[in-house]
């Protein structure tokens, strides 16, 4: 690290770390008041920066997902960019302990002044079940597995055989009323009614889509009448809005709330459950709901050259806040770029020993995209909802959105759009190769005839395996608690599922994709071993054909597999 | 199925199997000719058809990954699409066995023609390390895969700090030089050179690019001074082009070529390596050259109503065909178009009762872009290059493409990319969970100071685990062979790496991610003990600090991970 040393006795570095909305605005400004003066750096874990407000477009493919994002490279000129992450801060010697690249060797990257700007993240942790089956709506590739969940949805349905199943999958449920989870809800809700008529064994009337909100009403952050709005322009399209409601639990197939009623469904969208940057809270840093007590000026107080900004910090507003947070610069990209630009000319200032200026800033207005055209918006004071306030919305978002290139191509989308069927193409990703499921009891976990796909282990609960082979009137019963697990014996053999697996309680299981585990089986001679002996002691043996027809299956089973 | 023999008694089902040139345009020619004799059905596993001509341009950024396939529910609106995996087929009682929808359950689906339109498979066997480290070109995901890995290779040489590694980043080599192979480095090496001017630690020089074919010259089915051009255009924009030089193998690090040089490079590209589908292998046809054997009506002999097109098939072009590629219907595009059409109108003709027609074509000619606003065409025997011919190429390929609103989205793509920066943002997918890794002899597979992130399983070959610490001298050895394992240590503890790994052979390991194994031995008891005994067996326990340093990390290392 001698090289940035020298380095910095000429020029004060600057870190940046975090590219949300107050990181790019402050990297930018300081870029452009004073390009000579400082070496800025800025890291972010992606190598682009995320307009957050357009998310819920990318997941109802209005636009192109890498269209809702501006690459930071581009963005940021004259700062440079390490794509990295932080995994931690040094205050003592002024460094950031960053990873990045093919090797992953730990790096020290020094600075003179520090700004956090890491913004929160999502914290479902309360409630059980919806970290695990919630998708959420941070970042751009949650809005592109959103789009690509809801299509597979339909595509599902229109072959499902089964009808809770379809109706499961054509439940759609998105958690939280705020502006996150209303734009979502309208967004998708459109992009199903629209793909419709791709799906000809799909009526309109078996979607359903649900809004719920904890609150007594949707926007709590809007006036009053434009919530009423919304919720009417929604319920018109077919979302049913639950208001007073809480969020209790989620499975792998519905979703508890607090009134102990259940919706079964496959698609949970949580845009709920803020909570610290996991780096933040590893910081030491003295914390106030889950942000970054600074100072007016945005300083950390009692770190030399550490500012916060946007909502990792909690900034006062005034001179002796209260418990109250209106007293406190609020969570939103219209504050974090404030934050941003009035930062750089604070860190001017200090380097120059002029005085610094406490933050101040009120809120021009919001705006909300209600979908089919219509928004609601208040402006300055002025509220306005229907089409003029959908104008103003995508006008104003476009001339919010950095970058030239960026504007034109979201326009090209808009229009485009117009004019076009939406876009179904189903662009698949890989499942995962683990994951954990949660079961609520009486749920069928395994059917027989189902195909094999993957290993279960459980980690809590109990679940009952029942064989039966009306054939030879055989019968088989095994209970499974936490440590033991099921499907190695299917699996092994790659053959059709001979067993009834039904939760006996409420569970949770780890699932292992079939991939993996045979791989894993392969190359470790001590787990192969172990399986064959189990399967010995526990079912007599691999061959012991428990069900009809397990043995007529043409021969390429075995090689598709 | 009760309901659907009901359904056949009124109307003919015709089943196509795979949505490629083939499939989609003897669906297409057969809802336009007669809608109301036959159910038509398609079934494919993606919902989309890929326009394989385009996925060059989209690993290089040009157009959007979801502009260059069309949806199939809306390119064929009077046949009914089915998103499923076709498991087998049971000729005898004419049913096609597919896998679909959220439960697997296998599904008969019954046919009264069958047409098998499943293309080719890529198959690197023959190649060692090719299979596992080679990226692809054959559908949408692969183009989508090679243009996140170009931009990271970008990403991660900008910040390198190893010599050899940043070489190995920015080496880039492109095996096969048909069309695909050729257009792929075409337009790689245009991307690449464009972003260029946002990587400012990367020089144009440093970039190393190469295009290796087996035969004599590239493009063999161009005339010989196309040929020529194409290497010429190839050369002056930097890419190097073996030509007379085959593959041998490869591994994480480098490509070893038949006159034993080895080419370091994270980057391969396989557009080699066709093989037949892995369900028409299972057929149990008459096969030839890897292609279903059909009569000059494109029926295969020997079952009733089942036909086969385009790439999957061998069609004779003439009355006695010998053992020459020419006697037989060419795997382009140009020829599966063709061949569906008339098909449609030999099915036509079947249900009519009259006379089957021989399928007969010639080649119109043949197109490939070489980057750059440079493009070497054949048509109807007329030589071009240049820009001239990539205008024609772009022509071409635009009317060509299937879809009204398909048209408008390329060409909109087309024209913004003539105005605007070339797109960066590199959306990361989550890496597999497990993959198999080649090494070289002499190659380390860790280092020190690196950051864990997998367990190691051996499956073939020698690896040496040396630990060396300085501070108190101690020295630990250990040599794994196949079944033995690596980095469980480290791994529990999620601390630093503290050893060396080098393959003291040509090995391949099993590798599974942190997440997973952590997963896996937390859920699976008996796992956790193997590894706390064989920990405590070889390494006298798992709190025995071997290197220095390793104590002193910041302890929200443990929480990070």
């Amino acid at each position: 690290m001698i090289s940035a040393k020298v380095c910095s006795l000429k020029k004060k570095k600057i870190l940046v770390v975090g590219a949300g909305f107050g990181g790019v605005f402050v990297a930018k400004e300081l870029a452009r008041i004073n390009r000579d003066q400082f070496d800025i750096e800025l890291i972010n874990n992606n190598n682009y920066f995320v307009f957050q407000p357009l998310l819920p477009e990318v997941a109802a493919s209005t636009i192109h997902s890498s269209d809702a994002v501006v690459p930071l490279r581009q963005l940021l000129r004259n700062v440079q960019i390490r794509q990295a992450e932080v995994m931690g801060i040094d205050f003592a010697n002024k460094t950031a302990i960053v990873v990045q690249g093919f090797r992953r060797i730990p790096l020290d990257v020094p600075y003179d002044e520090l700004v956090i700007a890491l913004g929160m993240s999502v914290d479902l942790k309360r409630f059980p079940g919806l970290p695990e089956h919630a998708l959420t709506m941070k970042n751009l590739s949650d809005a592109h597995r959103l789009r690509t969940h809801v299509i597979s949805c339909l595509e599902m349905a229109d072959v499902a055989t089964d009808a809770d199943l379809k109706q499961q999958l054509l439940t759609f449920v998105v958690v939280g009323a705020g502006f996150s989870g209303v734009e979502t809800v309208a967004e998708v809700n459109e992009l199903i009614h629209r793909a419709l008529r791709y799906y000809p064994n799909i009526k309109h009337e078996e979607i359903k889509v649900y809004l719920i909100e904890y609150a007594p009403r949707i926007l709590p952050t809007f006036p009053a009448d434009l919530a009423a709005y919304a919720t009417k322009r929604l319920e018109l399209h077919g979302v049913e809005v639950l208001t007073g409601i809480g969020t209790k639990s989620a499975t792998s197939t519905a979703i508890e709330l607090s009134d102990d009623s259940i919706i079964p469904t496959r698609t949970i969208v949580a845009t709920i459950g803020n909570g610290p940057n996991p780096l933040v809270e590893t910081l030491g840093l003295d914390m106030h709901w889950g942000r970054i007590k600074t100072d007016r000026f945005m300083r950390v107080p009692g770190h030399d050259g550490v500012w916060a900004i946007g909502d990792a910090a909690e900034i006062p507003l005034v001179e002796q806040p209260a418990e109250d947070p209106a007293h406190y610069a609020p969570p939103t990209a219209q504050f974090a770029v404030r934050e941003g630009r009035q930062l750089a000319h604070n860190i001017l200032a200090k380097a120059k020993g002029e005085g610094l200026k406490p933050f101040a800033y009120t809120s021009k207005g919001s705006l909300a995209s209600l979908g089919m055209s219509k928004a609601v918006a208040e402006v300055y004071g002025v509220k306005l909802s229907g089409t003029l306030a959908w104008l103003l919305w995508r006008g104003f978002y476009l001339s919010f959105l950095p970058g030239f290139a960026s504007k034109v191509r979201v326009l090209v989308n808009w229009l485009m759009n117009l004019m076009m069927p939406p876009n179904i193409v189903l662009i698949q990703s890989s499942l995962p190769s683990t994951r954990y499921i949660h079961y609520r009891k009486g749920d069928k976990v395994l059917e027989p005839g189902m195909l094999i796909d993957g290993f279960y282990t459980v980690v809590k609960g109990e679940l009952k395996l029942t064989i039966d082979n009306p054939e030879t009137g055989e019968h088989f019963e095994k209970v499974f608690g936490p440590g033991e697990h099921f499907g190695e014996r299917v699996l092994l053999k790659s053959a059709l599922r001979t067993g009834l697996v039904v939760a006996l309680e409420d569970s949770t299981v780890l699932w292992i994709s079939q991939r993996d585990f045979t791989r894993l089986t392969r190359a470790f001679p001590y787990l192969e071993e172990y399986f064959k002996d189990y399967i010995d002691r526990t079912f007599g043996g691999p061959d012991r054909a428990f069900a009809p027809g397990s043995a007529e299956r043409p021969p390429e089973l075995e090689s598709l597999r």
